[in-house]
């Protein structure tokens, strides 16, 4: 039994008023709130159990890898990926998806190379790619939703041409919703010889996700979004790419010896986590992970999937307000615009005074904007702890910004 | 008057027991500890003040924006930048470090171009130019320090030649201790037309830093040593640097405009934070710099200073041990080894069942170790909160250890 409002009450923010308003939280798929799990976990982290990890034989170095090298099984788990040798700590998908443009693409691209990304990709899934257009002449080649904002997986297989070397790919759009079928892109490209990179950063909030039957090669994911920290996230690397990737970041803790005229680098995967990691930001991590897992993601799916419903219902009784993506099964995710001169910006703007937190802008994805052929849209993203009454409270939210700038 | 039995207080790790003994940690060089200011600082952000940065309007947007903005002008001050453009807020030094090798050295070194670099570098300053050298040829030279670990700036200087483009050293010595005159060598450098990147993950600890007087182009900072959160950090790049600088990490933030052929970067220094930051271990590490300067740089330096003197005594009393690096003004980091058979390794364990943390291993300074010709040493590395108690707890352990190995 899902018990949205006992979930609510583990979120301490959730609690709080903005502008004398009972904070109305849409704006998940910029960042979600953290339950009082994670935050305890970072306060006892801190408090009690800190040290530097790895590299210590005492007490408390010893406590704090064993709690941060545990996070490491947690995330394997939570992906379903073969080993967690196959997990690579960051700070989130953007390191992550650079970690593969250097590391993996840079050194085996040459000009007139091809990478396929769909026009839905955040940026932090472009410019890592367009960096290996302007300094290695590397071409983009991108793929269009459909005008309901859905992806054929068979759109983006065409696409693939003898010169492709890689399918760069959301799992799951920031802006529209649209859930992509990763798994037949995954296949197709596999026949093709072709490795793909699948950006988690929404698919795994609102999901459950199983690497090995996506079949993907690369699956990143970012902790901020997923409950957890700021500054925490993982990539999963299939072992066999891994193998292939040359270190990105180089410090201490990816190298097994440093002299004055070699490097010995460590194995994978540390061979690729340089430095003093996010310690207690992972460890945070592997709670909200935990915590997501205790409450069930196919749980959590479903929860979301009736606020879909029932936010999709309610905006198409607006009729001066157009929502951008309808795809079957997507996740609750709506960017939308008021029909009229009202600039996005004002709106959340109005929005803000009733307590009701959305994003307004390009929401990183400027391909997607220039093809929907807007500049800004507003988008309302629902969480595991959003409510049917939430919703309402953003419709009478709107009713009264479409009044104002009627 | 700097009161180091309150300070003790302010961080409650300090209170706890280790191995049924009080905790003696003396493992800074590796962590610091967290005072409570910065723990409530994280604690707040993740309880009532949370949302993603830059991208919002909204009241917790902007909350968070403030607040996360607020701390490229508290390190500029801690610092002493001329402007807090010339902050790049990242996870840490080994992240700044490897900027600066991709970002502005990789694309502008060939073949047979140089960079200098002392012997005591930490692999965060070595790992990263070894990349140089792999990947394009690029020469690195050594500069050994003297017998008593102090490094004479004019060996820095006379080792440029008409190839030399950077020279990278370290402010401070993570395992002697030595304090590096970084002011001289950037003068010579200038003089030669060759910028000069400081390490200064130690150094910016144990001293007030003024990046303006030393000169340097670029100074790198770590957070979690400055009493901050793990994952938290900036580098100061000089502006002519920084405008010199292509971007490194791809993603949201850094840049003005992404289509599907181009990308407009953002001004500096946002061009060179991709992605959604550590939005609050930033703030914290704001708190701990707050917390820094509110102590007092200068008396945190000399409470270090008389840390060092008698450590040095008591050290100097003990006839089976050798302490490495006796450089004049050196930080209270002393590395050492137990003559005779005893493993750095088996003497921190024994010294850990007393409760004292130190470090046993290569610290991270492979280069360094083989000059010194050991393949280990013990390091106990003080901080602000350490005590003349604790060092004569620290010398009864190591006693104990001289007689179970001896």
């Amino acid at each position: 039994m899902y018990d949205v409002q006992k979930i609510r009450t583990e979120f301490p923010i959730l609690g709080r008023e903005v502008n004398g308003k009972p904070l109305t939280y849409l704006d998940n798929g910029a960042s979600a709130q953290k339950p009082q799990v994670v935050i305890d976990a970072v306060t006892t982290a801190y408090s009690m159990e800190y040290s530097n990890v790895h590299r210590g034989l005492h007490f408390l170095s010893n406590l704090a890898t064993e709690k941060y090298e545990a996070v490491r099984s947690i995330i394997a788990r939570f992906l379903n990926a073969g080993s967690e040798d196959e997990i690579v700590l960051n700070s989130g998908t953007t390191e992550g998806i650079n970690m593969v443009a250097y590391g993996w693409a840079m050194p085996r691209m040459q000009a007139g190379d091809e990478i396929v990304l769909s026009t839905m990709e955040h940026h932090a899934n472009i410019v890592p790619w367009h960096f290996l257009r302007e300094r290695q002449g590397v071409v983009l080649k991108w793929v269009d939703p459909a005008p309901d904002g859905s992806l054929d997986p068979q759109a983006v297989l065409d696409a693939i041409g003898a010169n492709t070397k890689l399918v760069a790919i959301t799992h799951c759009s920031n802006v529209l919703g649209t859930v992509v079928d990763v798994k037949s892109i995954c296949e197709g490209a596999r026949a093709k010889g072709v490795p793909v990179l699948v950006d988690g950063s929404q698919g795994a909030v609102h999901m459950p996700v199983d690497v090995q039957d996506i079949g993907c090669d690369f699956y990143a994911i970012t902790g901020h979004k997923l409950y957890g920290p700021s500054g925490s996230g993982a990539i999963y690397c299939k072992a066999a790419r891994m193998a292939e990737m040359r270190p990105f970041l180089g410090g201490g803790d990816m190298i097994r010896e440093v002299t004055k005229e070699t490097v010995v680098y460590n194995d994978p995967p540390m061979k690729f986590e340089a430095g003093t990691p996010g310690i207690v930001q992972t460890i945070g991590l592997g709670a909200a992970l935990e915590y997501m897992m205790g409450l069930g993601m196919d749980q959590i799916a479903a929860h979301e999937a009736g606020l879909r419903d029932y936010a999709m219902q309610r905006f198409d009784g607006l009729n001066w307000l157009s929502v951008q993506g309808r795809a079957p099964g997507k996740a609750a995710i709506f960017s939308f615009t008021l029909n009229g001169a009202a600039h996005a910006h004002d709106i959340s703007t109005i929005l803000d005074k009733k307590g009701v937190a959305v994003r307004a802008g390009h929401h990183c994805a400027g391909p997607l904007m220039e093809h929907l052929g807007v500049t800004a849209t507003c988008r309302a993203s629902f969480g595991l702890y959003n409510t049917r009454e939430e919703i309402d409270t953003l419709i009478d939210a709107l009713e009264l910004a479409h009044e104002l700038f009627a």
